[in-house]
Formats: C-alpha cells, structure tokens, sequence
C-alpha cells in the first residue's frame, strides 16, 4: 500500500495537477456515460474521485466497489466544471481522476445508511455504533469533545493546575447506596466501590498541599436511570486552596470564556451574572433557569387574598403562594382543549389545576374572571403588565407545587412557541443556597450539597438556631435551564466539621466510621479550600446543540444500563465467583 | 482573609520593598535575638518570613506557630543580608518582614517530618498520603506528570487526534481471569468488567472511521501484585488507521522527542535504534534491554561442544547454548565466597551454576580451566576480547535459562558496579517478535501478542507450516531496560482473523461468544489499523528518576491491593448484597 498524501479536505484549488494518495470509505458510486463517479469519504469530509478511460484496470475495478468499501486511490486533482462545484464541501472546487485503485477492504451492506440525517431506531445505531459513529456528524460531536478537554486544560495548566489522577478503586462511602461495587479477589467478602466523584481524594489533595488541582474523572452512580443519566459519566473536577468564592467564580468564567472562543469561536461577556437561590425560585420556578427568555412568574398572593376564589384564599390560608406568568399574545393561541391539556401537563408537577384568563378589550375573560373585585382586576392587570390580547396562566399551592408547575410551564411554552433564541448561550451563577435541607417526614436535617460545604461564616451562628436560613457558600453554574456544574467552599475547621455532623445526626461513632481517615487528616494543618465541578458530557452536548446525552459519549449505555454493542453486563464462569468468594442469590432477577 | 498576592518562588529582589500577602504552612520556626524566623512553604517553595519589633503583635503571635499551622503573612520584601543568601530556593535573596499574622489552620505534630529525604517506612506514609505529598520532592513529581500528560496531548492533538473516552464498566474478556468484576443491580447475576485496555473499543473507533484517536487511560488487572504492579494504572493508548509500522514508529519517536525536551529538556535523537528481538535476546539476554552500557552475553556453544566439560556439551546436546560475559577487570573484584553469590543469583532464574575464569599473565585460571584444549582457550580468548584482569562468566543450558540468568546477572553487574551512565536515556525499539508462543506441556500455541496481531505478510503462509517462525507486526518501546510500552499492526481482514481463532484453538463457538462484536464489525469494511500503549506510571517514574511505581501515583495502592489511607476495600452492609443479588460464600478469607 501507498503513503497517504492527502486527506479529503486538505484538497482544493492549490493541489490541482497534483497526483495524490487518498484512503478511505467509498460514500457513493455513481455510474455516468462510461464514468464512475466516487464519494471517498474520510475522517476530515468528502472528496469526488473519477474513473474514466484514462485507466481502464481501475475503471473495471471501480465496478465492483460498493458503499463502505476502504478502497485506496491514487490519481491528479483537477479542477471541476463550474457547473459541477458543491460549495458544501471543503473539496468542492475539485475531482481526483483516478490512476489506480485498491480495494483494501470489502463491506457488507450497513443496517442503515452512513448519513448524517439517518432516520434510525437509537438502539439499533448502539448496536452497531461503530457504523454510527461514521456519520460525519457524530465524528464531529467527538472532534468538539477532545476540543473542550483540550481548552480546559490548558487554560487550567497555565493557570498552574496540576493534573492529578485519583483511584477508580475506592472505599465505599455514605451514599454509599449508589455506589458500583466490585468485590475483591485477595480480600475475599470485601468490597471496592467506584466513585461517585473525586470529593474526597481532591480535598486531601488539598491537604497535602497541591492547592490547584483538577481533574477529567470518570464519575459512577448506580441510580435508576433516566433519559440523560449515564452510569459512567465524567467530570471536570476542580479543587483550590486559599481563594475565596469570587476568585474561584470569576476564574472558572475564564475557563468557560476561553472554550466558548475557542470551540464555538463566540464571545461570552464575564462577569457572569449572580442570582441567588430564593430569586431563581421566585422568579423562574427554577433553580437552574433559563434566563434566554422572559414569561417570568409573577407573585400575586397579596391580590390572591383579595379574591373570592377558594382555590386561591385556600392556598394562601395553607401557608402557600399565587403566582402567574402573561404569556403575551397569547390570548387566541389555544383552544379550549390545549388549555385543558396544559392543565395536564402542570398536573405532572402535582398542580390541582390551571387557571387562567384571557386580556380582552372587555376586561378579563375567563371562569375565574368573576371571583375578582374591580381593584384586584386593576392590580392585577398593571402587575402582570398585561395588555389586550395577552394570557396569563395561574398556579396556587404551596410554593414548591406552584414552582415547579409554573417554571415547567414556562420552559414548555418557551420552547414550543418559539420564545428561546437559540443560538444564544446564557451563563448564569446561582448563589446563596441554603445549606440545609429539612425532611418533614423525618424530622431532621440534611445537607443540602455535602457535608463538607461551608456557611456563610455571618450564618455560622445560625446552626444552632435556625439551620434552615444558614445560606452556603455554594455555586451552580447554569447555561440555557440546565446545570452546568457546581461547587462551594468547604468547611476547613475540625470543630465546624465535628459540628455539621452532629446537625445532620451523625453520631460521633458514625462519622469516624464514614470519614475518619478525613476528619484525622484535618488536624494536621488544612487551608481554606473549595472547588467546582462540570458535567462535562452535559457541557459538550448544549456547545454540540444535542438534546441526547449519548450523542456525546463513544460508547454509552441504555436507560437500563446495557452495553448493545458488546452485551454487557453478562454472566461470568462459577470460577470467577468462586474466586471472588461470591454465590448469585436465587432471588437474582433474570 | 487578604487576597494572595505571590507564591513563594514569585518573590526575588524584583520585588524588594512591595507589600506582599502570603500563605502557606510553616515549614520551620526559628527564634533568634528576639526576632522569629519562619519558612513559609506553599506549593511553589520557601520563603523567609521574618517577625521583629516592627508589629509587637505579630511577633507575639508567631511565638505561637508551630510546624505546618496554616498561616497569613502580610508584610514588605526586603533584601536578605549577603551572608543570609540561600542559593538552595528561588526566593533565597529576599525575605519578608512580617507586618500582621493569621493564624488559619492549627496542626498536630506529623507523624513524620514533612521533609525530601525523610527515612520513613512507605505503609507510614501510605496511611498520611497528604502528609507525605506535602513533601517538596512528591508535589515535583505530579508537576511532572501533569507536564507529560500536557504535552503527550498537545503533541496528538496537533497530530489531528481526537482523545476520545472509552467505557470503563464493560465486558468480561477471554483473558476474563484478571478482569475486576462489577455486579449488576439491574442485570440481578450479571457482572461488568473493569478493562485490562482500552483494545477492542479503539479498534472499534477505528472500524468507526476515526482514524486516529488517543486516550490517557485508567486500566486494571487483579493480578497477583508485584513491587511494581498496581491493581490500576494508567495508560496511554493511540490507535491509527491507513498508517505503515514505519509510519507510526516515527510520529511515536517525535511524540517521545517532545516529551524528553518539555519535561527533561533533553534532545533525543530520532529515529530510534530497531532490534530485533532475537537479537536483544541473544546480545543482552532480554526483551527489554538497558544499551546503556555493554557486558553482552557472547555465544560459545560452538566452542564448547569442543571442551571436556561435560555441563558445556551436555547443553549442547540437549539443545541448549553456552554462553558467556565478559566482566571487564573483574578478575580480583571478587572474592570467592561473592563467586558462590552470584552463582546463588542466577539459580533464581533456574541457572544450576555460574562457571568462571580469571583471566591472568599465566592464562586462563578457574575451575573449570582445564577442560579447555589449548585451541578453545586461545578461541575464547579472541571471542570474549579477554584481556588480562578480566573475569568470564559462563551460563551452559536451554537458551531461555541462559538468556535469563546472564540477563539478570548483567543488569546486576551493570547497576551495583557503576557501568551505567544513570544520567542517559536509551529508547530502542525492539521488532519482529514471534507472533506465537508454543506451550510445549499443553501442546499448543498461544498468541504472543494478543489475537489481533497482525503477522508480516510474507510470514502468513507459514501460519499453517511452521506458526513458529511467523513474526508479528509488533513493536516494543524499551527505555533504560524498562518496556515503556508496545503496540502493533491489527489484522482488519475477517478471513485471516478467523484463521487466527482457529490456530488459537478456538471453535466458532468460542471466538463468536468471545469477540463476536467484533468479527461482526470486521464484515462492515474495516480499515488497516494499528496502534500503541504507553506505561505512564512507568514512564513517568523513570523521567522521574524514582524506582518506585507508588511515588508516580497519588493515593496508590499496597501489594495487597488494599488503600491504607481509605481502608479500602471494606465490608458493605447485607442491605447493600441484597440489591446486588450477591452472597458472601463461608469459604472467604477473612
């Protein structure tokens, strides 16, 4: 075989005369008054080879070629008859009329065509993902991948990161619930457990001095999975000693600065802004809003009281809210039975029901129109700046419900009528979150992040009082209504440590059992530190334009956590679990 | 807190009389004429922090500090007495007179010195890993890695490469015995695998179109551990297709080049020397062998079929060799007893003695002298280039007794008698290696290599005549005497491959229940392809001048496979086996 000289998109106008060696997939054949015309197609695009009369060996062999075939071409770049340029491919402007021809390799033909537009069944492209994967279109997702990693590290390298590996084999930890467990030979009846996240190896590493670490870490959870949840996924991993929570945030927008001009070649303005937590909430129903578009919810429980409605002085009786989005010009957009099927789709959220009331040049029109007094009306009109022809859509529960009802709505609306610029990426910080969450049922506290996340020191006495106002110093970074990535600064002191635990009902016993190793290594000297981490395969999927998860990972798994391609996971030889000091119950679900 | 303003290595008299702010841990504390002194160390070194009368309140608080509290130090840079220089730091012309002090973090006393030299037994500083990582000399190493890691992706990325992510939960492969297991939730008694190598999926994204692709990847083996063996290591592994062995040797040899002047700044000649691997056998006793010095095994099985000497001709007869070192001026360096030493050191490697003879003014003198004719000895003489002083050492037995036993004997004269230049790095490649190993007690061949191996094209027809004499396209990186890492050309033709399985002694069954994916792949039109792996752990502990793999990785494991700082693995809760369908059988070994 010959030298490759040349890959598809390297030729244009300045190669013409030239003789060339190009090697690749044969794309199409097309046969054309003594011709055949080829789509050569590697790993950089497409380029036109001619077989004509000029070699009547390569001619007849070129008959025999098919779709997929590697074939190798050697032949001149000419020019193409103007009528004949595809302006489409980096390649356009020119032919290869063929010399010779070999045939390296034969193919069978594909289950589905190798284009980018392919109409396929998802599970049949992951079974053969290896010809999925030749669709230029998902050649270029992964070239974007290996772009973000590239970015990411340099900048953080520059910046005097060290990249540091952390075990894969690990101790299982509290979460432990979602951990992979892999069971040791040497140590039979004991267990390893993959990592949920480097959390505890990147703070020790603080410990130990490094002060800038990071790290492209493969992440496992074995959680019931959903649509965009992977059981491996990987993450940009961030930990620092002694910057404070505006370093870290306005370090980690240059980071996101820099990939977005060097991937998607678009300028990003940093700073980027900052909500806190409760403002997302009230505001967008959402703690990870999308702020491309407006339809914000809008409080009316003062009005709400005024009102006649049951539904709505209940709710404010319950101790809940009235809230309200003005989709304008809206007012003649749906029928009597979309309303009813918006209805249904808040429903999901636990809402009880839609209200809503239609902006006409009469005043408000709508069932619930007659249950407001003239003054609510005016109030309500101004308030939710409403105009002629606009409708606004009511949600009255506790705040939660009324939340994640609306915001839903907010997002559903948005998309589906065409509200969202598309093409515009809005970072957003939301900050401000409270350290801990309180479980009703239970009656007791849990961390709302990790136990490891710090207070805001002013809140700090606020423990022992009132641990559901303690805010942390915690971040997520949002883009478009998704979470990015996240982070805090970490409790640094032995007693804060000792004291978050006792918050949380760890017995003093339990904690050393969990953290021991931890909480011994914070006696020797700890600096301030704290970190952030970035979904990395969520990152490239939005900077891709992809709404699937898997479109950005090589060889992913299905919603039931199977490998189609390679059958995983499978069964293994009695041997094996002999030597694993392991018997399969008989309750094992087949 | 105040915001950092320099690392320690940032200060020199460049900024003599600049207020500073720094942090870091107190190296060592010094208390001189009402004065304290106090090493301040952070990531980047020491400097010289100096408390005096300036601030009476500082002062009084640096009585405080003691070894690695945590601390801020604000306070001028001024220039150290000419007879303070330290020329040992970066900062070792300045130092900093402290205006205020904080104390941040309070430390207990470490259980070893937090110093590059400390004596201290490694399970000690395993338990303390961030202890022992805050020792200058380990944080340099990691430095260091993150450098290669650095470029190496630099370098492929410029090459067009994408690094792309490979699964780390799949599925269990023929070499099956050594995988870590994973059991499924979901999949109740089926098990993923932990990979040994990224291997089939980077042959699969070759198949897939990608054409070059690389990974820094994590992969494991539970095999049982050596000094230098860890249950994960990492490896860097590069796949290409439509590249010659010559093409990818010499774009490896550049990738190398890079590394060696970024990291070490040595300039590496390329292209690198090419043996062949019965040659590396039969000159240095090894695959893997350290050029740096000679003492080459020289063949006298010739001659010694012409000696008395019934342990020679025996060999001989049973099919062996006889050959000898030739330890320059060694003729006095032993006494006898340290004879019987060596003679005690090769028989781990099976040898049954070690024949000697001195070489003097009065001839050839040893216990063995007088079975050599007059004829051999003047023979010897010429093939060894014995000179007066010089000592032989003879190894008579199956070739790969004597290649192993004066190969090791080799390296051990080498290293304790001071014939190599440590300073020099010798990369080589070792080629044309057999493609099967004959099992003679199983009656067998198994593949050298692995089983997509490709065999020189001229050696295929030998397949079916003669499979020991079929060399592989495989190819060996060796440095200093350590393999750096190895790769091949693949097979891409679906025939030979089959033909491959058979001589391997698999039935259709078995090669289809093992690698049907695979060889169902290869019918889709697969490209030439070929790769390489690289040891980065290894390769990072050489460039790194260390002799243990454990200082490259930074929570690593014992050889028992156990964490001593996380105590994993661990028992996991009945809750937890439940849902994994598992039982721990009675015979585990607690």
């Amino acid at each position: 075989m010959a030298k490759r000289t040349h890959v598809a998109s390297d030729l244009t106008l300045e190669q013409i005369e030239q003789q060339v060696v190009l090697k690749g997939w044969v794309q199409k054949r097309r046969d054309l008054g003594g011709l055949i015309f080829v789509d050569l197609r590697d790993r950089s695009g497409i380029v036109q080879v001619v077989f004509g009369d000029n070699s009547k060996e390569a001619l007849e062999l070129a008959d025999k070629i098919r779709s997929e075939y590697v074939i190798e071409v050697a032949g001149k770049v000419i020019k193409r008859d103007p009528s004949q340029v595809n302006p489409n491919i980096a390649s356009g402007e020119i032919e290869v009329v063929a010399d010779t021809l070999t045939i390296i390799n034969k193919a069978k033909t594909t289950p589905f065509a190798i284009e980018d537009d392919v109409e396929v069944n998802e599970d049949l492209r992951l079974k053969y993902r290896y010809l999925d994967l030749r669709r230029p279109v998902m050649y270029d997702i992964f070239k974007m991948r290996s772009d973000v990693t590239r970015t990411i590290r340099n900048f953080l390298q520059n910046e005097d990161f060290l990249e540091v590996e952390t075990p894969i084999l690990t101790k299982s930890t509290p979460e432990g619930a979602r951990d992979y467990l892999v069971p040791s030979r040497v140590h039979g009846g004991e267990f390893y457990a993959l990592p949920q996240s480097p959390q505890l190896f990147k703070q020790l590493l603080m410990v130990g001095g490094f002060e800038k670490y990071f790290q492209i870490a493969r992440c496992f959870r074995d959680e019931d999975l959903r649509a965009d949840r992977q059981p491996e996924f990987t993450q940009v991993d961030i930990e620092t000693s002694f910057m404070s929570m505006d370093e870290i945030l306005e370090m980690n927008e240059r980071l996101i600065q820099a990939v977005m001009k060097d991937v998607k070649g678009v300028d990003v303005q940093i700073p980027f802004k900052r909500m806190p937590y409760t403002e997302a909430m009230n505001r967008f129903g959402s703690d990870k809003p999308d702020v491309r578009f407006g339809l914000e919810l809008v409080d009316l429980s003062d009005l709400a009281e005024k009102t006649t409605l049951k539904v709505f002085t209940g709710a404010i009786e319950d101790g809940g809210v009235v809230k309200a989005i003005n989709f304008k010009g809206g007012a003649d957009t749906f029928t009597r039975k979309e309303l009813d099927e918006l209805a249904n789709f808040v429903a999901i959220y636990k809402a009880k029901g839609l209200a809503w009331l239609k902006v006409t040049e009469e005043g408000l029109v709508g069932p619930i129109a007659k249950f407001f007094g003239d003054e609510v009306t005016a109030a309500l009109i101004e308030r939710m700046d409403a105009q002629v022809g606009d409708l606004l859509l009511f949600g009255a529960d506790k705040a939660n419900i009324v939340h994640d009802a609306l915001g839903a709505l907010r997002l559903k609306l948005g998309k589906e009528h065409g509200l969202i610029d598309e093409s515009k990426f809005e970072f957003l910080w939301i900050v401000d979150w409270p350290l801990f969450e309180y479980d009703a049922e239970e009656g007791r506290y849990y961390a709302a992040h990790h136990p490891f996340t710090r207070p805001f020191d002013e809140d700090i006495e606020l423990m022992d009082t009132n641990p559901a106002a303690v805010r942390a110093q915690a971040y997520d970074i949002v883009l478009n209504g998704y979470e990015l990535g996240g982070g805090s600064l970490r409790i640094f002191e032995p007693e804060l440590q000792n004291k978050m635990f006792e918050l949380l009902g760890f017995s003093e016993e339990e904690a050393k059992e969990q953290f021991g190793f931890l909480l011994e290594a914070f006696e020797y000297g700890v600096p301030p530190h704290g970190g952030l981490a970035f979904g990395l395969d969520r990152f490239v999927m939005l900077l891709a334009g992809r709404t699937n998860l898997r479109d950005t990972i090589a060889f992913p798994k299905t919603a039931t956590a199977s490998c189609l391609l390679t059958a995983a996971p499978s069964e293994v030889s009695p041997a094996q679990l002999d030597e694993l000091s392991l018997r399969i119950s008989a309750t094992a679900r087949k």
